[in-house]
């Protein structure tokens, strides 16, 4: 039976993926929050990283560097689904990517993941002359804007339309839209598990391409999914579509 | 200059073909509908076919059987944009698809027809615990019901899945959703020129693929620049994803 | 402390008021289902009615009558949150109401009965003009359509517009949409807990008024809400608007 | 016959009042631009008002001090529907409704100001623990952001609610929602004439209230029944809700 050590685990995901955990067969190796342990007798995330199969972490980036680190030392393959990370976190990531198997998601959702894909796929169809725009809504707690989710969707349109510049600052600015950007707006508001929308609009008509998360369960079920993929994975750097074969 | 013949000019769609064809630089050659000549010098279909180098037909589908002679006879191209069409309609066009080049299409748009391929595309990825549902929405005046658009992406979402069974009846009939079907759903109200979204449900999560056409001008701009494509083919049945590449 | 009778224990929301009564401070004097007790000392649904201060029931319309006769049998204010209810349910319950408290509500949540407040608001300052739409979306294993809150959202919009007739077959039937009439629309998939939208459509613009549930713990929720209000009622028929004070 | 001058005569909204303008069976005096006379016999804005009944102003924030100084020399009743206006143009307008009539509007469609009414109405009823979120789309040549409309959605809402802070930059802040605000967020692309939706999120369920305007003509058809019905009005500030019996 494979164990998961939660990194984060007090943290509204880190709960669902400890419920998550034993309903997909596995096993709780410990949960370690920003101040320590909560579940399991590890003391220490190093510990826990060394009583663990793999570790999933939903904590904060600004912990993300001490977790890859205890990730590297004990050589426990690690699922990164904190969201809101910059270039230097991904650059620590892809350090740790040549110890162990690390598996980075802005989202553990199979809807999402195939949803990064048709957006690629419009975006590659269509020409500059569909503006993109990329919109998002979450609860009330969630502290980072866009989310990660919607900077992957971005992302993936620009990939799709061979690069592309992102505006996130409109309000207040007197100007017109500029040609080939993708532009994100954010709500924020009751318990919303994370809705996305990414619109192509052209000259009289649009197409809008979404998801919508009723639950975090799902998150949490994807992310435990994950962690038993990558457990037995040799060191690299994977994402979903790997998981899910898309 | 490519010279078109409407049939059906005096209905909405007849109209803005005559406006759109005048902007992509080709010829009405005239116009003709339920009640005789409306436009041009032509006193019947077969003349107003003997003197068009292409036809376009937004006119019902009771006169789709006399248009698609007239076309045979002058031996003219002709594009088929009227909805509500039967199998006996379908199987007419392919008899005369053996004589003249005959483009079908139940929606003309550019964003239509690259959704149905993301629709198809997102329903061969998923599996069958993702229910399909079809949602359109068209302006009061519309006679059929769910629209050609609609019955295309449904048709789009069963090419991906393999098969899969049609469902318009759900009012008043007290049973749980079938496993694997894809269902219909149609709203009338107000100058809708036309709104369309095929919903992927499965637990926990929902993707959203639609389109919104903001004036019927698009469906004209695309029908002309069909016909403009078709003019110079040779006999054979054709369809918006030969003209638009896709 | 009050205590609950929950009548359709087994299902979904019988579940569901049970997890909300403690988080209420109320208690749950006990449970039955089609099957019979399912928690609880009783045996009978009259036994459960004498031994609650209160009854909620989330069973079946075939199931009613015989609630309802307990109820008065024992003197018992109930809640009726079923749905699907026909014109000789509605009698029944009037009856019932005759002898003690009767709340029927097809909607439990606060946000719903504010949107029917809204959309009777609405019709009542719109001409007819103003085409009117109903649509729906819950979970794949949902008996009924359209669902009882479309039917109350249809009736508010009704009531506000001074009468109109209500449309549910629209697939297959060749015609025109007739002016002054109420359409319905319903869709069904994944496990989506309810989805409700309210649509008035003029030549040019559209007003989309709608409710979204992320959880049936909402419902549940409400419904334990209406139950703490109605235990110490009168005789009589009540609704949501009076728990609210809409 | 009532004369209308037209200010900003050149740009999309300009056009479009002149079209309205016969079909509504009134008479343009003239229209002015930035560039100067655009039509009619008026040499200058004060001409202009000299020779027109009543004047609509959709020219820019930047014009309006000496579109108000023409109205008041003359006497001419004045329809402002610029969007973009700050404190000082408010201001501005104040004090030339002090000598004639002024109806300033940020949006003149029935729909929009029905939409405010609810929104107003919605916001009064729910408590805080309901966040209020504002959203709009508006074509890619649109200057400013959020749309006058939008702000004008946020000010029914904060009334309603007795007051609330205003909130505009999101991206980027790593801050939790702060509960009582009203928030906004715009999306630009395409040839949208004008979508606004008021999203009210609590724990568990959420209400959306929106309007979609399909063609800038819905505007152009208020404005000028606004223009009309001012025209015979005494000094005083106006707004749409007065020409609406709202």
């Amino acid at each position: 039976m494979t164990s998961i050590g939660i990194l984060g685990a007090g943290g509204r995901m880190g709960q669902a993926i400890a419920a998550e955990t034993g309903a997909a067969g596995a096993l709780v190796a410990g949960g370690i929050d920003r101040d320590g342990p909560l579940t399991g007798p590890y003391e220490s995330i190093t510990d826990l990283a060394g009583g663990s199969d793999v570790l999933v972490d939903f904590s904060s980036p600004s912990a993300l560097q001490a977790n890859l680190n205890a990730a590297v030392a004990a050589g426990t393959p690690i699922v990164i689904g904190t969201t809101g990370l910059g270039a230097e976190h991904h650059a620590a990531i892809d350090v740790a990517a040549g110890s162990v198997a690390v598996l980075q998601a802005a989202n553990t959702s199979l809807g999402v993941n195939l949803l990064t894909h048709l957006v690629e796929e419009a975006a590659r169809r269509l020409g500059t002359d569909w503006d993109i725009e990329v919109l998002e809504m979450h609860h009330r707690h969630k502290l980072d804007a866009p989310s990660g989710t919607a900077l992957l969707l971005g992302e993936a349109a620009a990939r799709g339309r061979g690069g592309a510049k992102s505006v996130t600052e409109r309000m207040g600015v007197l100007a017109a839209r500029e040609e080939g950007t993708i532009g994100y707006a954010s709500l924020r508001g009751g318990s919303v598990a994370g809705d996305h929308q990414v619109i192509l609009a052209a000259e009289g008509e649009r197409i809008e391409i979404g998801h919508r998360a009723e639950t975090r369960a799902i998150f949490a079920r994807g992310a435990v999914k994950a962690a038993l993929w990558l457990a037995s994975k040799p060191a690299g750097r994977y994402s979903m579509a790997d998981v899910l074969g898309l």
